[in-house]
């Protein structure tokens, strides 16, 4: 399927990604480390557009502090947008600045909103599902949620419940989402993983900037009333302005409470292709290359006679002797070695090292 | 008890230490590391003959390449003497070299011949111990080991058999020695602490020069010789000149072999101060501060429900969640993690690495 003349893609980009301390840190949050693949999550997320959207119809959404790195990341010249956020409002702010910088450009356009910091495999389908996603939203006034049919009964991600069909396109079938459902159980997200009717809730989206609009007019007036106004703006000076005057004051409310759990037009697929939000050390295991003894490193590593270690080593060496089933990372003269099965903890850690203000600079 | 006149120290500085790898490399072993109380060990054995022997009295033995940050460590002006080998010939060389040296300054001397990388307490009994031993050794000739009165049955060291009663000077006896015996295994050293007869060999000596120099001429003439060649050189020039000449041709061999071992003459005291030569790791562990569960410390470290680790960070952080009985160490850009039961296994990892031509930088 050939592209559209007015698809925009926005990739929210303003995860803390926390979970990777120390590799991680607030000044280089998941979405920027090269955690698989070779590049920065970041990059990835731009480069998976390819022959979807152009690069001058991208936007990344961040944190302010992480416009200057990641446009060091681009390159000189990058023509891909990058929009700093004044403060943290969570992602309904976020996307409603995304949709009033595309409606200054095209009010007819129609636009995915695309993760910065999962990785994403069978890049064909990938385009597939979203370019045909992108032609239906062009035509009908639904809000479009890119879910992903289960691989694993987990209950680390959200679930949508898919009701009737409602469009089939290419082999792809778009469904009538009949409900949002929170983190199941385990014994629960088996029964969802049986009945074949539940996606993962990605957290990647597709509609026209008409029907977002459309959606918070009704559900959030506040934020449809700010995307008019920011679209109105004469010129990107006084668009970043006016983002910096309002943002402040707006509610701190993710898209799926202000808008996806009550809208009655969401559609959802079920995306075919190969999809982790690595969200976790040892969800990360799945992407490294392991030795004969199921030891998963990136970085410079020598493992003696250890077995099942997920090791990350930016300095010069991480060496093990005789251990087995931990985390080990090094980054930044900052060691954590974390037992595999308590990576939870990381952030238990962390809010005990925030009370210590020295620590600030390892943050 | 006053200082003699005539006394004067070794400090036997050469050791690699790779024990401690990834703290102590080839540039900076063991003996150079504050591993406890603070200062750097040679330092520390340095200022423990504060009292005995005067600073100017005082000669580091140790390798061409480690001169320069011992000097520096010293500090400008300092009359402390620093002596170089120009290769590693093990401690019979070394002390050669040492007691010509001495004898250069003053034939009638007697000296001690301490270690540079041991960790000693209880310090006014260690001073009054060498202080005696030094005024007998001035008198008599024999060659006098400090050993030290064993805390436990450790089959880490070697011991000396006491014989009859020397001479009992003050609070202490010197026996002669009966024989040197090499690390024991646990039941054979467990009946030797039970004789009470047992004294660890802590490799500590005193003598005076006409006496080594003896026993050199009837167990190892060559180094003899050269004790006689190298204290008749004009000035310091010519003395290191011969060094250079001379050291690569020798024989690589330990003073215990090369003398302790055949002579007829030796005494021993039970050295009644506290003496650990820190071996491993694990050794280090009694020579930390500990937290309420048990982690031993040097440095910042963070222990979150973690028990009974040894963490050496000399990083910005290193931090340990849900982990026990590891030993961690992060120091300039390495980071090891070894079971605490498997450190004499860090050799086997560092013989791998020397096998890596890249891995120089860091051993």
């Amino acid at each position: 399927m050939a592209s559209l003349h007015n698809a925009y893609a926005v990739i929210m980009a303003g995860g803390k990604g926390e979970r990777f301390w120390p590799l991680s840190t607030s000044r280089r949050p998941k979405q920027l480390l090269a955690l698989a693949g070779g590049q920065p999550l970041i990059l990835q997320a731009v480069d998976r557009l390819q022959g979807l959207v152009p690069p001058e119809r991208v936007l990344i959404v961040t944190n302010e502090s992480l416009v200057a790195p990641i446009q060091g990341m681009l390159g000189e010249g990058s023509p891909v947008g990058v929009l700093g956020e004044p403060v943290g409002r969570d992602t309904a702010a976020a996307i409603a600045a995304g949709a009033a910088w595309i409606k200054r450009r095209d009010p007819q356009a129609v636009f995915c909103v695309m993760t910065a910091d999962h990785i994403i495999g069978d890049l064909p389908i990938f385009r597939d599902t979203l370019t045909r996603g992108l032609a239906l939203c062009a035509e009908n006034d639904v809000l479009m949620t890119i879910g992903i049919a289960p691989s694993e009964p987990s209950s680390a991600y959200g679930y949508i419940e898919a009701g009737g069909l409602w469009k089939r396109s290419g082999h792809i079938d778009f469904f009538k989402a009949k409900r949002f459902v929170e983190k199941p159980d385990a014994a629960t997200a088996r029964d969802y993983l049986a009945t074949g009717r539940y996606a993962w809730n990605s957290g990647m989206f597709v509609w026209s900037v008409r029907s977002i609009q459309k959606a918070f007019a009704e559900f959030h007036p506040v934020l449809a009333g700010k995307i008019a106004a920011w679209a109105a703006c004469p010129d990107d000076a006084a668009f970043r302005r006016a983002l910096e005057l309002d943002f402040p004051a707006l509610e701190k409310i993710s898209i799926d409470y202000a808008v996806m759990e009550k809208a009655g037009n969401i559609v959802v697929c079920m995306g075919a292709f190969a999809w982790d939000d690595v969200g976790s050390w040892p969800a990360l295991e799945a992407h490294l290359p392991k030795d004969a003894a199921g030891n998963a490193s990136l970085g410079d590593v020598e493992a003696f006679d250890s077995a099942s270690n997920i090791v990350v080593s930016e300095g010069r060496l991480t060496a093990l002797v005789g251990v087995k089933d931990l985390v080990v990372v090094q980054a930044d003269g900052v060691t954590l070695v974390c037992d595999k099965s308590r990576s939870q903890e990381i952030k238990s850690l962390l809010s005990n090292l925030r009370a210590q203000k020295s620590r600030d600079a390892i943050l």
